[in-house]
């Protein structure tokens, strides 16, 4: 999101002040809440009574905001003392901005405890010492604002009006409700277009859509709300993305285990997770006086084992991961699709190590990380951030500072020697220690943290984990907390979306179809016999027989976006070559070659089993 | 367990009334309670007071017991009015017993209502007509007994005092707490030996022991009874139960799935779980207004799957399978290591086909489970039960009775194909279906019910599923419900126990363990290299380069019951060749023959590959 000392930031504040202006030249009733910059562009909240604003009066809501830009109006700043202000707001008939200055010379603030601080900050802060209020004023406009602005009404850029949505006044469902004008807003016509276009193809790849088209994953009213149930198509996704992570974890010497997912009250009291993340607890009843919850995270569970045996420096570092579901209450609102679940598999990992051993395991996991991003074609596509402390509040930390500034320098050194380049984000640690956060960008431009790798002095003090050192002493073990893909959901999603359902070979769902020119029992032998073959390869292969044309047999096909099809008639009995159709990104493109039936087979074996991202079909 | 009717069920049951008359000669004043027959043997519940029966007291009861037994003392039965009864318990003042009797007389039952029947089905009972109580008398002990005993006191076979326990009268926390003494009777000194050197073996592979020596699994006290935490080595158990199973699926073409671990209650008020499970839910509670259930099965979820899209008669059938964890809230008292946990990973399976699909779909299931046990050495151990209705309760069951003669003659039809020669069982039918019930015998001779194919036609009509069938129209599918090793932690605890945690080479944790002679560096690079040849290979391999003697590490890897130990020297590293220990059923015994490195490590690996139970080597 564009920050307050950004052009862009004051461009699209501007143009929500713009909004209003044009809102009421239309409206000359209209009452207005908040505009604040959101990403990609601003809102504004507007109270028209009766009257409601649809899509179809964006056209001329946009028209008049275009002439209050030609008209190249200046944003003039000035400033009222508060009663003077509030005046201003009863004079006007603006009870919301009146609630607002009210709020204001009340409590010196006008942020409701419960709301974002960042939605309500464009609006007008008071001067402690002054008691004095900002306002903005372009042509016949007048708003209380904290700026900044551009200098006139003819500086925003390229603007959009996107949708308009009910929202409460202050988020209150008791408040009255509002409509919400939205806008995406950018510097130049260049960069609206193509976020617009971003926006169209989103729509195109939105993972629910094709998460149906292609039987991957779907909901039941009867199981409920954020708990995806996987069609056998999208549990191989699942099934696949677990085996390369197994994969890469048995050659790092890294040891799987397994946890039921509920465990009692206690173990997350220790944790800290009880407190912290109390309102997304789901609480679990038994009949017999024991509370339990649904395991939020596993790392509690993993220190357990970890303490279920005496341990020496000799057996350190013990290295757990685990492919696991994990349960978050969230919010019905916030849930949809696979973007937030109430469910989610997570690879989750916890080295425990000596202080001297920090440096090659997080080593180990920045190589894991990179090695699995290879294979989604997302390494590249990246950025790390070393997220330390926040200087100005210590206090909100746990642990020794030595220790802190001790895995600083480590992770900076991991970052060094593998080529992060990773950007040092203060105030970005988590509680128990520094991190390195690996941000990824998909084919449409969107950024999200997948990988982390986290140190943590704290857990292990939690739990009273210990250790017997090479002096035969009791000391506690760091624990490195990782994470290589995050939630399976979201990362599924991402691939959807990032690959418009067309996925590489080795996650493909079906790898292959056979299409037979017609019924005829040779021909069906034949084909069922490339299966027979396929399946001893591991492949995942179907055969179409349908008494369909063959056009038709290839659209469908398509639709499904399979990698290789194959058409099988005469011809190819007698040759035993086939020329497999390969899907393209825009297209499935007829190969120009001719492969013997088993080396076309041992190829695309080859490719899902080395994960490729690209065929060399 | 013995039946009322066999001749080893009198004589349990009149060594309980023995044991009885020997509590009696030694202690006055004993109040009794009651004396059922048991598995291999029998108990007496007794009241002395103030005084406590301990072990050491067996040797003397027994001798007193055995006196009774030479005596050849009849057992003469005789009749009492109820009143006279009830007379008898004032004047003998046996307090237990008239209560009894009182219930008798007041409610036609001795049964408290919450209370197993068979567990106090052997003392008498009213004759509803006459309203007359049997006794049972021998020597200078009476008893009111349903009956039926042996001629005399000396015709009771061999017996044993095994232990003396706390119980509530009744079974009720309120009630006085009593003596419970029980001992083991065969009809031969032979099988009671049998049965004793049985019970000294299982104790020596109780696999809760085992769990812990072998570092399989543990339980916390922070995550709860009955939830375990899989160790690494545990966890490859699970890994490789589960990799057999989906192998085995892939090549069947049945089609793995993935599904949450809760769902609303609804879903369960459809499936009847919500009442049929009740006690056994852990309800799960969601901060908004929303009731959910931990899944304690999986079918109703499958049933939404398959619910998700329209289906036709092509599609079918549609098997589903999943490895999954679900969750009961088992009593507190009856949980212990892996026998009863409250989450426990499952083999489910659910298979919608056609009516005329039924026999080869459940064909299929026949075969799999077949091959399954041929891996863990099961097959040959075991019967299978063809579970049909109880003709006499025709009302019990869910369903057309047309569709129930249909379905048994189907699996009776599987049966005879695979050579299953399942024994009819009537009352033993699912509510919704008939089943095959696979019942396996382990090392010890203790029988569990494993593997299962059941029919149900009431599931897919409770919640509406429907295909088109080929004239277009609405039909339900069938389902059918298997399961191949059931509860893998049950599972688990069969095979340490049946294997005294030597595991056949797949399923091993540790499978090599390479000792080095010295840690000189030629020596600890040559076995680093064949772990590393190994690993290649997928095989899962140590080396112990520890300062010890050969003799303490070859030791070592015995005690952790490790298939293959290769010691390397330098006259492995001149020769190229290793000689193997292998682990024999009694002791580790060292190979006559030399392989090379290569040749052992393929072999090795081609064993796990393949399954075999027993070495080549």
């Amino acid at each position: 999101m564009s920050q307050p000392d950004d052009q862009l930031y004051a461009m699209r504040h501007s143009l929500a002040h713009i909004t209003a202006t044009a809102v009421q030249h239309l409206w000359p009733e209209a009452k207005f809440g908040i505009g604040p910059v959101v990403e990609n562009g601003f809102y504004y909240d507007i109270d028209l009574g009766d009257t409601t604003i649809s899509e179809a009066d964006f056209e001329r809501i946009e028209a008049e905001m275009h002439k209050i830009i030609e008209a190249g109006e200046q944003f003039d700043r000035f400033e009222l003392p508060i009663d003077q202000a509030i005046d201003w707001a009863k004079q006007t008939n603006q009870p919301y901005k009146r609630e607002l200055l009210n709020d204001l010379k009340r409590a010196g603030t006008t942020v409701a405890k419960d709301l974002d601080k960042d939605e309500l900050g464009t609006i007008a802060e008071g001067d402690a010492a002054t008691e004095k209020v900002s306002f903005y004023k372009n042509g016949d406009f007048t708003d209380l604002c904290r700026g900044p602005h551009v200098e006139s009404t003819s500086k925003v850029g390229a603007f959009k009006l996107m949708r308009v949505a009910g929202a409460y006044w202050r988020g209150k469902e008791d408040n009255p409700q509002m409509q919400r004008l939205y806008g995406v807003a950018f510097a130049t016509e260049k960069e609206l277009r193509q976020h617009l276009n971003m926006l169209e193809e989103a729509k195109k790849r939105d993972h629910r859509k094709l998460g149906q088209e292609l039987d991957l994953f779907s909901f039941s009213d009867l199981v409920g709300p954020g708990l995806p149930l996987y069609s056998p198509r999208g549990a191989i996704l699942i099934e696949e993305l677990k085996n390369a992570l197994k994969d890469i974890s048995r050659r790092y010497n890294m040891q799987q285990v397994s946890i039921p997912h509920l465990a009692k009250l206690d173990l997350y009291k220790i944790s800290g997770h009880a407190d912290k993340f109390e309102d997304e607890l789901f609480r679990v009843k038994s009949h017999y006086q024991q509370e339990f919850i649904l395991k939020p995270v596993n790392c509690p569970h993993h220190t357990q084992i970890f303490a279920s045996r005496p341990r020496s420096y000799r057996d350190m570092p013990l290295r757990y991961v685990e492919q696991t579901m994990q349960y978050r209450d969230e919010k019905p609102g916030a849930i949809g699709g696979l973007q937030r679940t109430r469910g989610f598999t997570v690879d989750d990992g916890h080295t425990f190590c000596r202080v001297d051993q920090i440096e090659d395991e997080a080593s180990m996991i920045a190589e894991i990380i990179q090695e699995f991003y290879e294979n989604v074609g997302l390494w590249g596509q990246h950025w790390v951030s070393l997220s330390v402390r926040d200087p100005r509040s210590p206090e909100k930390y746990i642990g020794e500072p030595k220790d802190w500034d001790e895995a600083e320098i480590m992770l900076k050194t991991v970052s060094d020697k593998y080529g992060l380049d990773a950007k040092r984000m203060e105030g970005e640690a988590a509680l128990y220690g520094p991190k390195l956060d690996f941000m990824f960008r998909d084919a449409l431009g969107r950024e999200t943290q997948l990988a982390t790798i986290q140190l943590d002095f704290a857990m292990p003090k939690g739990f009273g984990l210990i250790y017997t050192d090479e002096e035969g002493q009791e000391a506690t073990p760091v624990m490195i907390h990782r994470a290589i893909l995050g939630s399976f959901e979201r990362f599924i999603m991402l691939l959807i979306e990032h690959f418009a359902g067309k996925f590489p070979v080795w996650l493909a769902p079906e790898q292959i179809r056979v299409i037979s020119v017609n019924q005829e029992e040779p021909i069906v032998e034949f084909a069922n016999g490339i299966v027979e073959q396929a399946k001893e390869l591991g492949l995942r292969i179907s055969v179409d027989n349908d008494n369909e044309s063959v056009s038709k047999k290839i659209r469908n096909a398509e639709i499904w976006k399979i990698p290789y099809t194959i058409v099988v008639g005469e011809k190819e009995i007698v040759s035993g070559e086939v020329v497999p159709r390969v899907r393209g990104d825009l297209e499935v493109q007829k190969s120009h070659q001719a492969h013997k039936v088993g080396d076309f087979l041992r190829t695309v074996a080859n490719e899902a089993k080395s994960r490729v991202v690209k065929t060399s079909l």
